[in-house]
């Protein structure tokens, strides 16, 4: 056995899934020394998680490849509600419109995760040589917490082993005429982690110690890094068995390109119309008594989810002949007692799980994901103080437990009532409420357009009389706007890019009033003076607007102010590239887009007169919102976030 | 020197530029036997064309690759005259929004010529293994005429010769300071052909000699193949020289961002925003004394440009450092005298050139490519008979010879007066019109709304009575319209995927009227009879849509129809694949898109109750317009084109 010496990264990400990529597109994107890797050979090309919610959507756009996600994906227009009738004949009961246009320029959307994560690498590719290191596996993990608040140190020491090509590729073939099957993944078989280290140890492989500053660990449900940490994960497995399948239906059921929930007296069945012509089904398959122990895993196969799903659709015809993927699982509904320890973050599967059901699991991944990437590369940099870590748990634990709480009033709504899952179905509410009711009030949280962080260094609450709309904590309401040196419509999803820098946002209000000028000018002047942000957090050689960038929204026509009107300041001059006309905007009304624009300011509660003004994070949550003169209160921001610099 | 003997393709294509990547992508989309070769070694990656007009952006929706070139390219959204003042001063005059939301779903965007070849590049790829031949050139052709009639024959024999790398790299770099500049490729340098070809033969090179079926010739302005058929060009080279260059401008000019003329003493600047911060100007430089042989070319630098630049800039300050690409060139409008002879086709700049000041020559030569490409595919399957390749002269030649006239009322609008050209000048009108008036007609045209195809056996003219806005010859005019078994809205553009298929468009009207459900029903009866296009022209194991597809748009709200209310023939059953849900359509409102839909019955100018039968060829222009019982008239058009069935 050979072994090399110790090598150093800042950040080590283990788990090439959703989340870890977005992890690892921050580190790419903000140029920080780390490495990624994931013990599959080869990443996901069918089936898995498909459901991409409108808020992953704006971040995916933020990254630039939602133009990829949406050629590809299959938008879900239209959601439908089918039940038995008077005549006990399922009959559509109710039908409503997916896209909420004035929450979000995204609607919800399906697409396989292999083609989403195909796209985070190319997003990766773009700005970085990572790569994703595939068939390797941690087989130790040594934390030194002595040195956890030392700065710039390696507390943590990982030792990496290199798979065969074999263990790397685990059969996807089921029994069923070589349909791939997800069963190697699901949670009704048994992890392989430590059978992958126990065969690979006894040949002579290649194994290395690394040492990191940082460790991300987005192992999935199993979650080593978890195991290793001794962090509990809470929660229980409930009684039934589910099954999906991704499939060419050929049926006579008329909603069968719509998303649909079909209660029925045998549970209730999820239609999800996918790209390529492809329909998912969930639905229950079987009541299992207590322990696995009990379940007959030959008996389940592809032919028990097609029977199922013919006496679900009944009087409708319904079979199929074209399968992707199917596979099978059981609703284990946990939460990580942590979500962090020292300088070891846990993220997506690894600490939380719960039902497909909600179609939320990819996306909630994803969030993390991107939610402990920036904060982790800030840091990493030596740009952020190390104290803002401890935001990812504090911001995603409560929308974790929110999410499993969702998806334990869902559940009894599923199964049959005399099948449900005794200990847990009991509603949080009174028990009467119905999957409609649930869905409706859930649809904010659901798609990302409310999430709940509570306050922190990076979050500071406040504002409501300036900015009713604009609240610290949850994300930029996207809007549509003008720029003002050309006249384009952009929406604030795409402008507000995920390249690591901060954004003071200031809504000028109205220029054409002299008092109000007045206002921006004075703002203008702070910013160029030392004090300022800007001047007093920038590295020696770094441009004024490397680490905070200033985009102004104003409210007047595009057509009655020039982009020379506003203070140089907030069109930074470059001595290469000339003026910045891409920081001036407009909430301006389109002559092509009238749908959308011209209606941000109000959407935002923002007077169009006086304007206000916010502070983005990196991730477009709004940190802080003041009034244009409150400079104090925004220097004061990034006082709490931001590593000064020593000359 | 080897010679292996003679290989065979069906469609041999001379050049991969613009209009030679357009025809090869319908052979790669269409299964054909084709093969397309380019001199130089490397695809272009700066600088050349720029301009995408709408009805080219709806050709590249068509082909699947619209979606990278909106992300990556600048949309220009905004027109801006300037001209001097009362005193003298330069102001702006007017201002015009250029995106006609009503005419098509696209503006008007720029993106450099190589990233818009690498699109459709990899629309190929996506379909095919065709690859481009780089380093190729061609150096000897013959025709044999007699064979011409004669069916699966292959006429046409031409000499292939393998450059050496450095005999197809040309030097891109001029004396200022290493900055890529398009000499090389401009009409001012003298052609390198016949140079390559003699140098070539000097080195025991690969010769090979290809026989084919049918030759597209898209080799430029210099065109070796149409000098090989003794194809006259005929025009005149006008005696200014004018400089292009792609910069990124330091300027307090107010519509930098925006696309503008600028009329000075001077003459008139033209000034297009491009991608990353680039903008492009065009600008007259000198007058050249008769020929070329006057011009001292060591005059022509870059500096040259931006001399003048600042001074027709005045009194605003003008200046880059960062140059992308530069090129001067001196406008020759010249147009080929035939397009085409017996089974070899000339397209885009070979046929027509023009100056690039109406931003047309790129989408002139797709849509060149476009149009031949379709139909020798067909031809070349043994599909389409091959009297429709007659149509692509009539239709291009007309559209050609309509630019350039545009072009040359333009050239006296962009030069001073005392300098302009003086045999060209004159404008065909009265002299008096201004460069806005010209624009503001020639938008239609430019904008390829219209194209004015003149009748033949692929353009059946007549219908104005049934659908008045559906004028066969012309595009189908775009619509968003709602799927009925999704409810999701799409634009037809993306709909009427660029496949090789015809497509029967049944407006079916409002199927909610006992009376008009029984006109479609026995429409659906007509085409399920032995007698329809659809059974005549199967070849046996094809399937009943493979070379024309039945489209349904009704009239009906989506709510109150049910994908199954349409009759069996209108959504095709596939023993694999279920029915076809992507067939019937609805022109109803959409919740989430109130601008773009529940409009195109009304922009059609059809009858929203009785619709009408339209017949659209495989480039979405319409072929034919009828009444929903003239199947004779839509049998009709089918039977001088398709090629019978044989048993």
């Amino acid at each position: 056995m050979t072994e090399s010496p110790a090598s150093y990264t800042d950040v080590l990400i283990i788990g090439a899934g959703p989340s870890g990529l977005m992890a690892a597109y921050w580190m790419a994107r903000c140029g920080v020394n780390a490495r990624i890797i994931d013990k599959r050979g080869t990443k996901v090309f069918t089936g898995q998680a498909d459901g991409l919610r409108p808020r992953t959507l704006e971040l995916l756009d933020s990254i630039g490849v939602v133009h990829r996600v949406l050629h590809e994906a299959c938008e879900a227009a239209e959601f439908s509600f089918w039940g038995p009738g008077e005549d006990g004949r399922l009959e559509r009961q109710e039908q409503h419109p997916i896209h909420d246009v004035n929450a979000s320029p995204f609607g919800n959307c399906l697409l396989n995760q292999g083609r989403i994560e195909r796209f985070i690498l190319d997003a990766i590719k773009d700005c970085s040589d990572l790569e994703v290191e595939r068939g390797v596996i941690a087989e130790s993990l040594e934390y030194d917490e002595t040195l956890e608040s030392s700065g710039d140190v390696y507390p943590i020491t990982v030792t990496l082993r290199t798979l065969s090509e074999e263990e790397a590729s685990p059969s996807s073939t089921g029994g069923s005429g070589g349909v791939r099957n997800g069963l190697f993944r699901s949670n009704i078989t048994p992890d392989d982690w430590d059978d992958l280290i126990k065969k690979s140890k006894e040949r002579p492989g290649n194994v290395e110690t690394v040492k990191a500053k940082y460790l991300i660990g987005c192992d999935g449900a199993h979650s080593w890094t978890r195991k290793q940490l001794n962090i509990p994960f809470e929660g229980s497995t409930t009684e039934h068995i589910w099954g999906v399948v991704d499939m060419v239906p050929i049926t006579d059921f008329p909603d069968i390109r719509r998303v649909c929930t079909v209660a029925t007296d045998h549970g209730t069945l999820l239609v999800i119309p996918r790209e390529k012509q492809l329909v998912r089904l969930y639905l229950p398959l079987q009541a299992v008594d207590g322990t696995l122990a009990s379940l007959d895993r030959s008996s389940i196969t592809l032919d028990m989810i097609r029977q199922k799903a013919k006496q679900m659709l009944k009087p409708f015809d319904f079979d199929f002949k074209i399968c992707d993927w199917w596979t099978v699982y059981q609703v284990g509904r946990r939460l990580a007692s942590n979500f962090t320890k020292g300088r070891i973050h846990l993220a997506g599967d690894a600490i939380h799980t719960h039902s497909p059901k909600a179609g939320l699991g990819m996306n909630m991944s994803m969030q993390d994901g991107f939610n402990i990437g920036w904060k982790v590369a800030l840091v990493a940099k030596g740009i952020a103080r190390a104290s803002i870590l401890a935001t990812y748990e504090l911001e995603r634990k409560r929308t974790a437990q929110m999410l499993i709480d969702l998806d334990r009033r869902l559940q009894p709504l599923f199964v049959k009532a005399q099948e449900g899952d005794s200990a847990e179905s009991a509603a949080p509410s009174n028990g009467k409420e119905t999957l409609v009711d649930v869905i409706q009030l859930s649809i904010a949280f659901s798609n990302g357009y409310v999430c709940h962080y509570g306050p922190s260094s990076l979050v500071h609450k406040g504002g409501e009389d300036i900015a009713a709309n604009l609240i610290p904590g949850e994300r930029f309401p996207p809007a549509k706007i003008r720029n003002q040196a050309d006249g384009r419509a952009w929406w604030t999803t795409r402008l507000f890019t995920g390249d690591g820098r901060f954004r003071i946002v200031l809504l000028a209000g109205d220029l054409r009033r002299e008092d109000q000028r007045q206002r921006v000018v004075t703002f203008s002047a702070h910013l160029a003076s030392a004090g300022s942000v800007l001047q007093r957090y920038r590295s020696e050689g770094e441009k004024l607007d490397s680490l905070i960038e200033v985009i102004t929204i104003h409210s007047a026509p595009v057509r009655e102010m020039d982009f020379f009107d506003f203070p140089e300041m907030l069109r930074l001059f470059d001595q290469e590239r000339g003026w910045a006309y891409d920081r001036i905007w407009s909430d301006d009304e389109c002559l092509w887009d009238r749908q959308s624009t011209g209606k941000a300011y109000g959407s935002w509660g923002v007077d169009r007169i006086r304007g206000a003004l916010v502070i983005l994070r990196p991730d477009q949550h709004i940190g802080w919102v003041g009034n244009i003169e409150d400079v104090d209160g925004m220097t004061g921001y990034f006082e709490q976030i931001l590593v000064p610099i020593t000359a």
